[in-house]
């Protein structure tokens, strides 16, 4: 048999967070005294919130009754989480969002890499640089990034987030078909304005070209002109895919629940230039290729949308923002260039002394015992910069930015 | 936006379950006071067993501490379920399979439809027929089945499973890529024995081609000579996937679990001949796209694998195999010819009086309130065949079968 996807073997190493994995276990196995202290990957530490707990622990019974057990869950969702969603987070802030737009499913990194089957090979593809690798990768493995060389992907068109720019990508000059976008960013921390989005989806909607948009820390951004969905923004509807998760508001890394939005309004042409409804592609996608997510845990995921809900989120969320205004402030301190942590749960540093970002890993993870994430591992603009997250324990963040202090102020 | 994958446009209506639930649904509203008997998704309806529920209790709970939250599960799956299916789906049976060959996901279905992104556009693909509609409608949508014409595909070869060949595929005559397999079988209830699946591995090992085994209904396999693994087979490690699911075991259809074992051993070129491990292709592919099944889950999965979940596990299984029995007996009785529902839990009918499939769904549905599949749905060769399913509380599938006496033996 000789007929395999030609593109897995263009792939460069393997999936950025395994090798930053690699490396950890190579460190401890060497030195299995040192107590590593982890604040690279985005995985959060506080446990879930107590609604959740109670709502797990009723629909496991529920499990346990043949006259209230449940069996395939209907393909796009249970109506009470998708309409918990609809009310909470699009009615509330009086963005349009219809039930039958909203997809729920097992995580935003599924649907965020599954997205792109709805395209045809040839559909040119633009990523903010640096950026989460699901995205490139997920498009890479289906042949539409090219040939990967010098660090770059031959047929994506980058847009650098540099401290020029403020990290905030710029439209491109030339002609693409999807933009992703991801605010709050990750890995940069940015957050823009209703303002800087609206100039996005104009630049869509003039240019004949679809935003796929990722708010999965939407629950972080602190600022007023903020948009906390995409469909805030006049015009969105006809140009836009937004995707979320309950991963970092209620810590549901580990209990796997998000939902995307297509529009119906959305507008998409056949190659013949008859209208194509993204909404129907994307329906068929998942009721052929997906079984659903499990009952108790979207009954958990509804948990949140109450009073009682929304406050304990809201105390989560606020417990990692103290961790990442305490790394923020250590490295201002330390001289160190940081942005992010504001609206986001992620600190996106210059690494110092010059060095480049795998180099700073290794000397944070052998100096002080802490794991970051290397910048150049999310695109070419990432190289020289450096990733930390917020989503520590508050012992953890407290120490490691006591042993960053004492590596860096010397 | 025109870049839409074309492929979609192809497929013909809509997912064959979507398509009789939208029929229930039409009938259910013109007479809102018929009960409707289902006998047609395989979904379960026995509550899940005691050891699971006792086990997503304990997990749960484990997620409510600090000391012992779990946020992103290991990509593959945890050890404690990795090691468990091990030792009782393979060790104890004498079928070789490492522990790093094992992966686990939400459900075979997704892992059955994503399986053909790891090869290349032009593989050329042989199926049974009848079918589950999963494995052809993926490769659809990627464009290696061609156009739909006069019920079938232009691109994939068709493996007739009919009366004349006991509903038993046969190896086909034309060079092929990769070849799916489900046994016990779904839609036809049919069951192989070792000799005969070795007859398939022998096939798959001389024309260089792979067998794709799904092997989701294996705990209802009554007969000693038939394989609860394709790796019980000598020389299957070379050329074969396997799939396997808790759905039919453990009753997870509406909790998502499963498993899908790619040998290291399993030989495939690229197009220039050099050796590549679809183990690491799979592994990369589910690293990237996927991001783990819940933790609380694989636990609940995991309690099966003790005396008394398996004892547990037995009891649901046995109760379904009743089920099949009263079925297949009454159509006996009636002179309906029909098979399956010894080593299966389903039950693969001739329509009666010459009808074709549909025309014999919506006579049972209208004469009966009795909802079953149409076999055409399947495939070309089930036209003419109707499928009923032993999952069905002990209640519903008596009034089921006794409502078929009285429209049948009229």
């Amino acid at each position: 048999m000789n007929k395999v996807n030609p593109n897995y073997a263009l792939m460069p190493g393997s999936y950025l967070f395994a090798e930053v994995s690699r490396r950890v276990s190579a460190f401890q196995a060497a030195h299995p005294e040192k107590k590593i202290l982890k604040l690279g990957i985005g995985d959060v530490t506080r446990p879930l919130p107590k609604v959740c707990i109670e709502a797990l622990h009723k629909a496991t019974d529920e499990m346990a009754d043949p006259a209230t057990f449940q069996g395939y869950p209907p393909a796009q969702g249970y109506d009470f989480l998708i309409n918990a969603i609809k009310e909470y987070e699009y009615d509330a802030r009086g963005a349009k969002v219809e039930a039958d737009e909203i997809f729920i499913s097992d995580g935003a990194k599924s649907d965020t890499a599954n997205i792109q089957e709805l395209f045809s090979g040839d559909a040119v593809v633009a990523v903010p640089d640096p950026v989460y690798p699901v995205y490139v990768d997920s498009n890479a493995m289906s042949g539409r990034a090219g040939i990967y060389e010098n660090e770059r992907w031959s047929k994506l068109v980058y847009l650098p987030c540099v401290a020029e720019n403020g990290f905030m990508p710029e439209p491109p000059k030339e002609k693409v078909d999807l933009i992703y976008l991801c605010f709050p960013n990750n890995p940069t921390g940015a957050m823009l304005t209703r303002d800087q989005l609206k100039v996005w989806v104009d630049y869509a909607r003039e240019n004949g070209c679809l935003l796929l948009y990722d708010a999965a820390y939407r629950q972080y951004i602190t600022r007023e002109d903020a948009p906390r969905s995409i469909y805030e923004i006049e015009g969105a509807r006809e140009v836009a895919v937004e995707f979320c998760s309950f991963s970092k508001t209620a810590g549901f890394t580990g209990v796997r629940c998000s939902w995307t939005v297509v529009p119906k309004s959305l507008k998409v042409q056949d190659a013949a230039g008859n209208p194509v409804s993204l909404n129907d592609m994307w329906s068929r996608r998942q009721s052929t290729k997906y079984n659903g997510t499990a009952y108790i845990i979207q009954r958990a995921a509804a948990a949140i949308y109450t009073p009682e809900g929304q406050k304990q989120v809201r105390e989560n969320v606020g417990y990692y923002m103290e961790n990442a205004k305490i790394i923020r402030e250590t490295l201002v301190e330390l001289g160190v260039e940081a942005s992010g942590g504001v609206d986001a749960p992620y600190i996106w540093l210059k690494c110092p002394k010059g060095m480049d970002s795998w180099s700073f890993f290794d000397y944070l993870l052998s100096g002080a015992g802490v794991v970051g994430t290397p910048g150049a591992g999310f695109g070419p603009s990432g190289e020289g910069y450096f990733r930390l997250t917020a989503f520590g324990s508050r012992e953890v963040t407290l120490e490691a930015t006591q042993r960053i202090r004492e590596l860096l102020g010397k």
